[in-house]
């Protein structure tokens, strides 16, 4: 594959943006590799994501926003600009449960995951050895409730350090707050073990179980700082019946858990995903 | 098919009963066709489904209860005794939506349900036709606030008079009483447009819509006095995503009721399930 | 929803033809809708699909062509073009099975499906009251192996007093000549019951019976000359177990059925489709 | 969980089975955990599996067996017994893709796969770090079509000699010889990369993309002799589109592979599978 560009644009719905987008890329030499595009017609917002091949494009980095910039004001885009060859860096943060880890790891060791992963931090000692198999750096960073600042403030030096694009969830238990999430709007993605909107909070499964559904879910979303309230970006569920009991639907859960939050995770690295109105826009 | 029975019984855990329920079957020389049984073990309750060939079996109607009741102490089951040639009686409730009521007197029509259609009431007039076009008898009951609990009286007396075992709400947007609810407990049938318990209430495509999930889905339970929070028989989901506006949903939803709610009628007309706790039991 | 236009074009992959497509619409004073587009990279072939309001749009019908032709030549395009107010004109057949023929005509009742019902022809005669319940014009028309020409003859000519568009095959189980598909190739669409390629020539249900499979299918296709080998549509599936005998999967298929079939139905008469190399693009 | 015992039969179709196995072990004072069971009507086959508690159980092993034979011989039973301290052992065959197999040894080391894994065995060296991290002895064995026999015969030692009682392969590309099979008749599990029995063979997935379908799938099986066609244990599929290339189809159906595996291999280990007419009975 060649290396590409790919923007990402949100802008108020007008005629005329696709077509001058279309001649944009042209012009300067750019070929098309995918473009896709959503309008919001209650919003009156329009929604595309293009991307086209380097190998001949007129425009470097250092020139690029000065060439985009007349067409972004004439439209009042709010447009973001990834190169392909920028290779982003991702966190994970974990804890007892290790599913999602591994699971993300081992995708990303057979090419799944177009990123590096810059390092695990867990609550729990147990993680190191899945990150140093995987030869990624691990933190032990202990959270406990009287501690939880001092914690979030040792996170927040490793996040800096390694330079961090997107920080993952991987059935992280412990809560975020409101001042860490706010330093990363849009750039935490978390799974909730059950399909949002039902279930929210904690033990989803064992509410599940309580009230007798017959599909359990799990959700991928950005997190925000209303707890299990922001963009989803992606969900599946299983079907369950009355034989199951608890540790069913968690084992069963465990298969949604990682395909959801997998799936976001490459498409957010992909640069899939638009947000807006506390939803997603998802190009395939 | 030759005639049979099935008992559906309810009972504390204890050991032998399965050996005791089948030495009596086999005793009184049935033949088992089926038999299932499920322990909750938190609870320590056993149920089971046995159905069995009438072709050579001891017992006829007026004696099975004398010979039956022994077991029935011994264990303190709650049992319940079906004939298959005892054809139930289906009555179904419709407003202005009638793809659900369409497709259950069609399915009825080509053998997938093992009733005879009582009746259609509707609120609305339009259903007439599809009655008609069926051969099911049709009561227009406008039901409007005021005068809400004349339309119930009326809707009695018609349920009544058809000797109706179980009624089924086939998109009917009416709240019934929790008089009328009472009187038919555990045998009436209602499907929700939303995968419960999230959106429960009015309008839960729009909802669902709002709150940008990436699932939509239907619940077929029975009703009980809290509304949409009835024990849970069948449930489904459809993908949908970021192009699909409300009235997408509300027609991918469609397929989904017309799905969910035909199964909880069919797996009640078979006696598969059994209620406890909220939750049923469906015996496939 | 205001009157709109849709091209559908397929042409060899070239630089600039999005941006040459967006601006011809936009210099025409077109507002785009709905673009989409898709490359094959084996094939070197571009598609697209593109639809416009024809508010305000500056070329009326008969000017269309003579405008559009330089683009079209200068890219050797394939163009369709479609208008939203030219209702198109749906043919059914079907035989013993009604499921999916009331499916369809009643989803067309609903307003699922954007045209008019034109007729419906069977070899049975059953299907005459479905017909008049939804007021659609029938004709039987009986197939003998021995008269079968005469009875296409008969088909076709049906077909064109009824000006037909589509003609769709809702488990018609009669195979139709090649002459007869060759009149309406990629105008004839047939829903097969099973997940194509396992399982073509008749009696599916049986050989995924003797197989012991765990899901069965039904595939929509259009047709072509070599039986159930045509483009394939849409396909679902459900779950069996060991508990299901032939009737069951047969029950649980039609369910199938109908859905497969009426969604391609349905993009098709939205002109989501394109056909190449033996498969579809469904533009979504 | 009490340690159990259960028993898998087979056995002609008769009435009173249910009742003397049931009464079987109730009289030796054991506790039926859970009993299910199937007929065949077209075969006159009866299947049944019981598992009770030992806990206050009257038979030892040594006692079983002549305790059991009258009634084995009564009803002409096949059956197996199985005690759950028996832990059973399971060795894994695998190649250069290890996604299943890393997925496999994930899952026990978290308690999903109730047994112990004796050895992974595979063709290419690279597995080997994954089976050190677990924990696992790790033995490579290179096989070419020039010296098949001779790797056989190294597997077949290495099997022996690790007392394995169920070989699982893990995406193993080699055939092996139908000698080899016959030594483990119901005792190899394989995954194939497609819904069966469409895209037997190699390279189901570029099969899959040339034909256009819209669905993968993956099946797990028992291996016979007669390649992809031995009794389907579990089945999944994932939805494709035109978008998906072969690379996107391979990663897609990794998840389903991966799931569809380790099913078949926890209902083995949980003696929930009976084979019979090349179908599996799977009770739940």
């Amino acid at each position: 594959m060649p290396d590409s560009a790919t923007l990402l644009i949100s802008s108020p719905d007008q005629r005329g943006i696709v077509a001058s987008l279309a001649e944009f890329i042209y012009k300067h030499n750019g070929n098309v590799l995918h473009a896709d595009q959503h309008r919001d017609d209650g919003e009156r917002l329009f929604f595309t994501r293009i991307e086209w091949s380097l190998d001949g494009f007129a425009l470097d980095r250092a020139d690029f926003w000065s060439a985009f910039q007349p067409l972004s004001d004439r439209f009042s885009m709010s447009p973001k600009l990834y190169y392909s060859t920028d290779r982003q860096r991702v966190g994970v943060f974990a804890s007892r449960y290790q599913h999602c880890l591994m699971d993300l790891l081992q995708r990303h060791q057979i090419g799944e995951l177009p990123c590096d992963i810059a390092f695990v931090i867990s609550n729990h000692p147990e993680a190191a050895d899945v990150a140093r198999f995987f030869g990624v750096p691990f933190h032990h960073v202990p959270v406990r409730s009287e501690s939880k600042y001092e914690a979030e403030a040792t996170q927040l030096q490793l996040i800096a350090d390694a330079h961090t694009d997107l920080l993952v969830l991987a059935r992280y238990m412990q809560v975020l707050s409101p001042e860490f999430v706010a330093q990363f709007a849009g750039s935490i993605i978390n799974v909730h073990h059950s399909f949002l909107p039902a279930f929210t909070g904690a033990r989803p499964y064992h509410a599940a179980y309580e009230r007798g559904v017959k599909l359990i879910g799990a959700t991928s979303h950005y997190v925000t700082d209303a707890l299990d309230e922001g963009p989803i970006i992606e969900q599946d569920v299983a079907r369950i019946s009355h034989r199951d009991q608890v540790e069913d639907l968690i084992q069963k859960g465990r298969d949604l858990e990682k395909v959801v939050l997998s799936r976001a995770v490459r498409w957010h690295l992909q640069h899939r995903i638009l947000t807006y109105a506390n939803k997603t826009v998802v190009f395939d």
